[in-house]
């Protein structure tokens, strides 16, 4: 069961007309096209090649942890090396690495463009970028869960990634009641078997003869003929159908547990890394502020002494903005890792989801095709009996009678004196 | 339904085939040709006209005991009419009604000709005239069952009729447990459907949405269908198979009682009629004696007084020999009254025995029919089924799932400073 190809988006049919079976080309936040394995969820910047072997960079090994590319970051096992190219990436988006900015500035700029909630970054709606989904006219999980919500009572706040784990519970759960109906049915196809085969067995008319005789034994004998097929019916519908529903995914919770955990954890990182964030901003502040106050002193009386303190305060405010600048680049580094881990992991759920739906299906078709069958088998069954009674003749049963029981064809004559 | 028509005896081909509807033409241990109405078992001497209103002789009516004429005599109601001409035709019978015959001719004739069983008088079997049955190649009871019979244990001996009335309440017990065994399978039916819509009823796996969640529902549904269509087979089973079978000759034993004692007591009569005959034998041999004592005394010594008394002997002698006469007349009555009666009433039970096999046929074959149409109604249960599972689509699933639960496709975006 792989899911449905997706449906090309408006633009680029030529394109993903020629990817590799599975492969789909999407666009990212930032207008770039990447790339998605929809069997692996692998991920890449580069279009992959439909010539066999030719290597996809970044080449991963199989079982590593799918590599996406996104908001203009390239991450992957390695956080040092990767944090130039993202630093660089960062830079080529917000404009020219040399120039400073001011304390107003910056915080405009922030309130500006974007949005903060539960230490996710989103832009702000009056500046909103255009945004594609990832996978249009899909509902892809992917593109619908990147907010929070109030849970029902409205005190706690769930993820949206907890959303689609309970649905992914609620699906086994679903599944592990249907084997529970199965086997329910089960029972009663075993219980009326075994009523028809008892009844089969019953003496009840045992010694009606002839042709009429062997109709109706026939006809005794086909409810054992039914109790078997319902019995077959029995055993089939436990080895096709309640097993299989039974069996699949056993260990299914245990890994949406550990889905769970990994998303919170980068969710948890994500937020110190906003903490420290918030930290160097108060200080840049605060070393912006000596700075100003130590220039207006020079305004008042020159001395050398004051122009030392200066150049220190600037250096000191200098350090600070590269300090800040640091924290955001290690925010933005957390808040990839795990939009990454978002999107790889939710388009995962939606594959297990569509196998789970595809699987049921089927084991759902075997249970009417053994209904089926059951219903073919019982009328072949009757046919025999209906043979035996269109042979039934009360003259013929006579005769078997009559030459059986007749006592003497002379018959008596006159007395004679 | 009436016996299935006789075939005709080879010989009388033509006539039967002019004889009105229902009657045929059979030949009386006489050789003599009578006719028998197949419906009525009316039986006469003279062939019935095909021309409609043609008046019969003897003219019955319908409910009065049929009538039959065999062994040269003519009974019906009016026994002391009928003497007579039972009277000639045995005269005719045996010959020269002025002739007398001695003792030892008497004898002779008797036991030369026939043979006495039961006080049923049977033609000896060394002197046996030609006998044709009277439904040649029909088996039919009228023909096989004249002899008594020792029964099992060899103690007392059974009448042919009654191996027939046995063989009758025998085919009424077949049916009644007949009837019980389609009890039984009603009892079988109603318990599987009682099940079926319960575990219909049943919420397992209730959640499951989309797509799948419609034909699940439909599949739990169905087991409702399927009871519906077990519970209409077993109340048909009931009114259309068990009932028919169970009310089917409710007073059949009584009947047959009636029956039984009918022609026992003819038996008896017989019985009687023949002791008669004996006590008049033994008579007729007392005078023949005392007249041939009187004649050889006459030979001794010639006197008037002796002449009277021989005369007086001989007279004697005569009327003893009228007795007997007599006596057998009425015993050939009595005989071919239960012979009558015999042949009429084993016709009928024939009659019986063939309605009994067509009913019951008929209703094993509303059973094997009732049967086949819950095989057809389930299968149509099962479609509906089928159509939904074949709608099943994960995609679609997947999209009204995110359209109610989704959080939010706005996705995040880096901070800036």
């Amino acid at each position: 069961q792989k899911p449905r190809k997706a449906t090309p988006q408006t633009g680029e049919d030529t394109l993903n007309g020629h990817l590799p079976p599975g492969w789909q080309s999407y666009m990212s936040p930032q207008g770039r096209r990447y790339y998605v394995n929809t069997f692996t969820n692998e991920t890449t910047w580069e279009r992959p090649s439909s010539v066999p072997g030719t290597p996809k960079s970044p080449v991963k090994p199989a079982n590593s942890p799918s590599v996406l590319t996104v908001n203009g970051y390239h991450t992957s096992g390695t956080p040092v090396h990767q944090f130039d190219s993202g630093h660089m990436s960062l830079r080529k988006a917000s404009g020219d690495p040399q120039e400073r900015k001011t304390l107003a500035e910056t915080k405009g700029v922030l309130s500006e463009t974007s949005l903060m909630i539960n230490c996710v970054t989103f832009p702000h709606p009056d500046v909103m970028p255009e945004q594609q989904l990832l996978k249009p006219s899909e509902w892809s999980y992917c593109d619908y869960f990147w907010a929070d919500k109030k849970d029902s009572q409205g005190n706690n706040t769930v993820s949206g990634f907890e959303i689609l784990l309970q649905k992914q519970l609620k699906g086994k759960q679903m599944q592990k009641e249907m084997a529970e109906f199965v086997r329910e049915r089960i029972k009663i196809e075993e219980e009326y078997a075994k009523n028809l085969s008892k009844l089969s067995q019953n003496s009840l008319a045992a010694q009606e003869e002839g042709t009429l005789g062997e109709a109706w034994a026939q006809l005794k004998k086909s409810l054992a003929d039914e109790a078997e097929v319902h019995l077959k019916f029995s055993s089939k519908l436990q080895s096709e159908v309640e097993k299989p529903l039974l069996n699949f995914r056993e260990n299914f919770k245990k890994d949406m547990k550990k889905c769970d955990h990994h998303i919170a954890d980068l969710r948890k990182h994500l937020a110190s890394r906003y903490a420290a964030v918030e930290k160097a901003r108060k200080a840049l502040t605060e070393r912006q502020k000596d700075l100003e106050m130590k220039t207006q002193q020079l305004e008042v009386k020159l001395s050398n002494k004051t122009e030392e303190e200066i150049k220190k305060a600037r250096r000191k405010s200098t350090q600070a903005g590269d300090d800040l600048m640091r924290c955001v680049d290690l925010y933005n580094q957390a808040q990839s890792k795990w939009f990454e881990e978002m999107v790889t992991t939710t388009l995962e759920l939606e594959r297990l989801e569509v196998e789970r739906v595809e699987m049921i299906r089927q084991h759902l078709c075997q249970y009417t095709q053994l209904r089926h069958e059951t219903d073919m088998f019982n009328q072949s069954v009757i046919e025999l009996v209906d043979q035996l009674l269109r042979k039934v003749d009360p003259a013929k049963d006579r005769e078997l009678w009559v030459k059986e029981h007749k006592t003497g064809d002379i018959r008596p004559v006159d007395m004679e004196i």
